[in-house]
């Protein structure tokens, strides 16, 4: 088994997810939401790559039977249901729906990784049950980072290297890329506190300048759920549906 | 004054590096090279993207004025003089002379930096120089990472990260992006044994496996020189000589 991290979307050239499993990581906050909606209740996350065609599917599928979230510099878009905050995802707002996702580095990487054998996603929140489901496929495993228009961004090394770390104890033959030993060292530096790390990032220094420093705390938060969404027909769905779809 | 690292070629937007003090980083073996053959008494190094270039470049300098060296797969190319390893530039071979190189990663870089303010060269050879250099122009850094067939290569940003925890004691006011925030992070994990780090990564391995294993241990010497390579009218040169032109 071979474990390799994209740090920016640059780094995955068309084609180059075909036949692995791969993890869509965006701590700050695509991935994040998107295991919390599905915690709270949703029935699946559709991710988009742009507002355009989140809002042209919500007329195709019916404006009231979809709730539409995310953002544009962090902020909801305007005639959205949600932004992309995890706490807006609560059971009363999302129990028994399907959201359609339109944020800016996360969604749209799903469109690029859709050749694998298997899409899921990945946070702190979800790590270690993210590294189990990877390993368990036994394919070779490509950890997505999102970035942030185009550029590194620290808190989604930080994530793919936590869910690098489980995988390195999980499969200890496996080969790490150069990738896969940068993400375990940063996250070697910060976890202890990964909040640090959130708070020390520049998207997590911008999300809480905005208001949102309670989604970083959030975010920081290692492994409270087993929630691994996996993607199956463009929809991200609870693994349990998953099987059965 | 604000530090930042590229870690990917493809993270360099075209015109991002205008007004900006630039460093080009190949440890693996390009930069390294570099300084090996300006401390060795060349008289400048005309770095260049392909091998068609540097033969064109050749044969309108004159071919038996300069010396043609560069790899591909690590290997030297075909009728060149030398290669890359930082061994074949002693005073013997290349004293006074110029040389026109042919680099897989490192030398493509320098067309890509060329509207910075001031461009220079960097390894772990001339680390602790290159950041005073850095420091010294006043203006925003930008560390490059020349990676390896535009995937992030793990001694490269080892290498960024040296200059830029030098560039954190020189000026501790700056401001540090997630990139350089990472590469600091990765340096302090390896910076009691550099050489561990050129041995993980996946090109030290490989160029080890070619029988380059001195050259590993020759680009992992911290601070041997203060060599610090500048780009003047396409070539690159010693400060001294910088400083006349």
């Amino acid at each position: 088994m071979r474990c390799d991290v994209i740090l920016v979307p640059a780094e995955l050239p068309e084609g180059a997810a075909e036949g692995k499993a791969v993890a869509v990581i965006d701590v700050l906050r695509a991935t994040t939401s998107m295991v919390a909606a599905l915690d709270a209740g949703a029935r699946d996350v559709v991710p988009t790559a742009s507002v355009e065609e989140a809002t042209r599917l919500a007329e195709t599928l019916g404006r009231e039977h979809i709730v539409l979230c995310g953002e544009r510099d962090g902020q909801k878009i305007n005639g959205f249901d949600l932004g992309n905050s995890p706490s807006e995802f609560t059971a009363a707002a999302v129990q028994g729906k399907t959201l359609v996702m339109a944020t800016t580095n996360g969604t749209t990487m799903f469109n690029r990784v859709k050749p694998s054998s298997a899409v899921c996603v990945a946070c702190v929140n979800n790590a270690r049950a993210a590294a189990q489901a990877l390993a368990a496929t036994g394919q070779d495993i490509l950890l997505v980072c999102s970035g942030k228009l185009g550029r590194f961004s620290l808190e989604d090394a930080v994530g793919a290297g936590m869910v690098a770390s489980y995988l390195a104890e999980l499969a200890p033959q496996a080969e790490f890329t150069d990738g896969a030993l940068l993400a375990q060292a940063l996250y070697q530096k910060y976890r202890k506190n990964l909040l640090r790390a959130l708070k020390a990032a520049e998207h997590g220094r911008y999300l809480a300048g905005l208001g949102y420093k309670a989604d970083l705390a959030y975010a920081a938060q290692e492994n409270i759920t087993a929630t691994v969404p996996m993607l199956r027909d463009g929809r991200m769905v609870r693994p349990e549906s998953a099987a059965g779809a």
